[in-house]
């Protein structure tokens, strides 16, 4: 399929407010760049990257009427409304440009709770998204710095934040994200085997 | 069935160094203050408590084989070794002593863990866990603090202390557990509601 980048672009923009366009700009920047360096596709982390955020802005109502009325997984009803957008985005964007990328798609619908099993693109967008040039956050750039050479240590990092904020606020926390942290720590473990 | 409390003690004590045995009666003694303190059943906190650590100083290979030959859940296999006592000594303790209560061979069960839905015996013995007199670790005091006025805030608190834990030495946590702290979380908001 042939994307009209320049289209996309424009619609994505018109979803959201300057500040919310910014961070999309800043989370594709990175996006490319953590491609390049951990060798994955740069094409599919900048389309990802540029549409993770699509729904962001959207009202809540409509996202809850989506989720009811498009077969979304319902438990997320349940949790954090944080993530509803996520998934909304990733059905959204499907439909309205004809995205059909499953690996794009899941990058797009996983990039805030992650998941078992993240796929490079996962990652590397799920990261770009805490650590983009506009992020500031207690340990942003403790991650920032490990990112420079361990991709699945900068993203267990970035987990551990939200876990901590989430415990320090009394909030509940996503299980999927506790699955998605242990799931990379096992990850490193094979890798420090292998290497 | 009649209980033959004097042979259970000395059984109990054999299994476990003296310290341990130490801390199962300082959990017996706080799980018998909370019961009556919230309106548990003290009879059962007592006997869940006495067995809760039944099997904890048993040798790792002796636990993954039970957990293995005997169809207990294999997924613990998994996770970190700590949990595996509680799944082995639920148990060992119907096959040896004939326990057969299931609320006390839940409560022995989830002790560690927690779990989607905690009765209020499980919750018992997992806060007298936490801080029976002899339990010593940063925010203990603040815990024991909400347990004499709020046993779900008490024991979330726990949770909160189990998992800041886990995240600070990089180990993963189990969702199971963080799914028990959202239910606390859930019914708390609901008695506050009711209140």
């Amino acid at each position: 399929m042939k994307l009209d980048w320049d289209k996309l672009r424009e619609a994505t923009k018109g979803q959201m407010p300057e500040k919310r366009w910014k961070h999309t700009l800043g989370v594709v920047e990175t996006a490319i760049s953590l491609a390049n360096r951990f060798g994955g596709n740069a094409e599919k982390a900048e389309l990802a990257a540029l549409l993770h955020d699509y729904s962001k802005a959207w009202q809540t109502d409509r996202m809850e009427r989506i989720i009811r009325e498009e077969g979304l997984s319902e438990e997320l009803l349940y949790f954090d409304k944080e993530l509803w957008h996520a998934h909304v985005g990733a059905w959204a964007v499907e439909k309205e440009h004809g995205i059909d990328d499953p690996e794009v798609l899941d990058a797009i619908r996983y990039h805030t709770s992650g998941r078992v099993g993240m796929t490079l693109l996962d990652r590397i967008v799920c990261l770009a998204d805490y650590i983009e040039p506009g992020r500031d956050f207690p340990g942003v750039n403790k991650i920032r710095k490990l990112a420079e050479h361990q991709l699945e240590e900068a993203l267990t990092a970035g987990f551990d934040s939200t876990i901590s904020l989430l415990l320090e606020k009394g909030k509940r926390i996503l299980p999927l994200t506790v699955m998605a942290r242990n799931d990379l720590i096992r990850l490193r473990k094979e890798q420090n085997k292998g290497g």
